[in-house]
């Protein structure tokens, strides 16, 4: 966490309990995968390249704590369950990184080559089934059912957002409502579903749990237009991951949707031809004036807007919670979640 | 079945149970994948023309009836659970098909064109992964756990088969040891699964069950050796998906490893290098003299007495169940498995 917040004294041993749990969660992510075969190691290995914040773990830990008593997950520590389950939602994540890495035809992901660039698309692929079937595998190991269903129909979820944003692929007519329709749940659905069930492991109750799902959902929300925007004034270095790609794919984002419906009748005709320019390879002139135009109709601070206005909806929810050193983290990472540039 | 094995009419009845478990089978899978969203509803739709012959529901429906007493899988009728778990296996397959046809670039599967074909690859992977998700909220959703952890463990292995075959890919030193270690996994486990499962749900032992596990990975491995003949000898026509891709991906079935091994020391070079020039486009008459070779060693031949041995075995397991019309048609259908041209 350090790196990604300030975190003041009073909250270092929240801050070294978490690390200890990651290390834990990391410990259970990795044993689960083990292979005796060797070329499924070798591409498990590959895998830890895709490291990055573990958000969904944290968020999942922290909504745990949150709601035990005292702000602990449980007086001895944190339970093998949450941590289980803190893996668990990691490791469908990874599932999803590597492939939309193969949707993306990305060659860059934190800094380092995807698997699809280095293994090819099958070898992605197939890595990402085997990592979706060691979530499932896991999950079930825990030995609470609810648990088995809830990952699954959150990763349904997660999928029918990637089709629906999928059958928006080259529609520069997307609107405002839908990109929240797609965006709740592809991004929003697993982040929501690791503070739910974090909490539920930790025996909240169900309206509890459910109310840490919205929050979840949106801070997922705010963390996709915080990319969203990177994506259009973010650079790689700082970014660790190609960025421009959803102009080049032709993927409507926030702050482009709010700049196609911002523009006068006779300028959006030329705005849409500019975008479709994006879509073709050597299109940084094209890129670049798509840049000025949404500085023009204040399209970034408008995404800005629509996504302060998540995290302080999540915020609400949070401050709902007995105090605590957790909700105090849990408070900071809602509202790191807007200003950060990597 | 009908069409599939030929069916005495003292088997009409277990024929018809089995066919109206097979329309409720239906009625499950697409109950779960049902969609308030159009766009993935329309993919949904699509996998229909995957539809083949449904063997793992057959296979783990008969397995829950031979188990029961007098070869029924309940006296009221075939439980919602084996339907369940029938659609579950049923569901993971076709997962595995729709990302095995991204794989392969197949464009045609069961004489209809493949979703990547019509669709993309993005939205083949995504289907793909939502079959999946699909797959577990079902099993989740039968109340099971002990499926849960199953179903996962298992889809671990197709994965890790996969991902074997997939760093042997241009790899002709591929050994028979390993390609029976390839498909154990990538076909047999699942269909090993259903059997398993579907006796476990109607009351089997787990020595039973466990038997019967073993029993269909042999007939997934003679399934696969038949395949690796069709797709050497058969014709597009009859089979209903692309035929020669083996060869054209480079990829060593057991026919092939059995030719390069009984090979004389000086043809081995000149039948490496026919298999290499197969590997490209216009392998027409590349490919006419690999089978030709294969002919001179007697290798379809070798390959069919593999398989018949592991059907052999099968059958040894499925006598030892109690006599009854299910295992009647266990035994026909396992004695099919080398005989199809489909």
């Amino acid at each position: 966490m350090r790196g990604v917040i300030e975190i003041p004294d009073h909250l270092t041993p929240v801050q070294e309990r978490i690390e200890d749990a990651l290390v834990r969660v990391q410990r259970a992510f990795d044993a689960q995968l083990a292979s005796e075969l060797a070329p499924v190691g070798e591409l498990c290995a590959h895998v830890e390249r895709y490291r990055g914040k573990m958000l969904r773990p944290v968020l999942a830990i922290l909504s745990g704590m949150a709601v035990s008593p005292g702000g602990e997950a449980d007086t001895d520590g944190i339970g093998a369950d949450l941590i289980g389950l803190a893996a668990v939602c990691e490791m469908v994540h990874m599932a999803t990184l590597v492939h939309d890495d193969v949707l993306d035809e990305a060659d860059v992901r934190r800094r380092g080559a995807t698997i699809n660039h280095l293994r090819g698309n099958e070898a992605a692929v197939i890595l990402g089934d085997y990592l979706i079937a060691g979530a499932y595998a896991l999950c079930a190991s825990i030995g609470r059912p609810e648990l088995d269903l809830r990952i699954a129909r959150v990763s349904m979820d997660v999928c029918a957002g990637e089709l629906l944003q999928l059958s928006h692929g080259d529609d520069f007519s997307l609107d405002e409502p839908t990109y929240f329709e797609i965006v709740e749940r592809k991004t929003g659905a697993l982040i929501g579903v690791a503070c739910e069930l974090g909490a539920s492991v930790c025996g909240a109750s169900r309206v509890l749990a459910s109310s840490l799902y919205d929050a979840g959902v949106d801070l997922g929300v705010a963390f996709q237009i915080r990319d969203d925007v990177l994506d259009l004034t973010g650079r790689e270095s700082a970014v660790g991951k190609s960025v421009g790609k959803d102009l080049e794919k032709g993927k409507l984002t926030l702050p482009l949707i709010h700049h196609l419906a911002s523009c006068a009748e006779g300028e959006r005709a030329q705005a849409l031809e500019l975008l479709a320019r994006c879509t073709h390879p050597e299109n940084n002139e094209a890129r670049a004036r798509v840049l000025e135009g949404v500085r023009e109709t204040g399209s970034v601070e408008y995404a800005q807007r629509a996504g302060a206005e998540r995290v302080e909806r999540a915020r609400g929810v949070i401050a709902g919670l007995a105090p605590s050193g957790a909700r105090e983290m849990l408070d900071r990472l809602a509202l790191a979640v807007l200003h950060r540039s990597y």
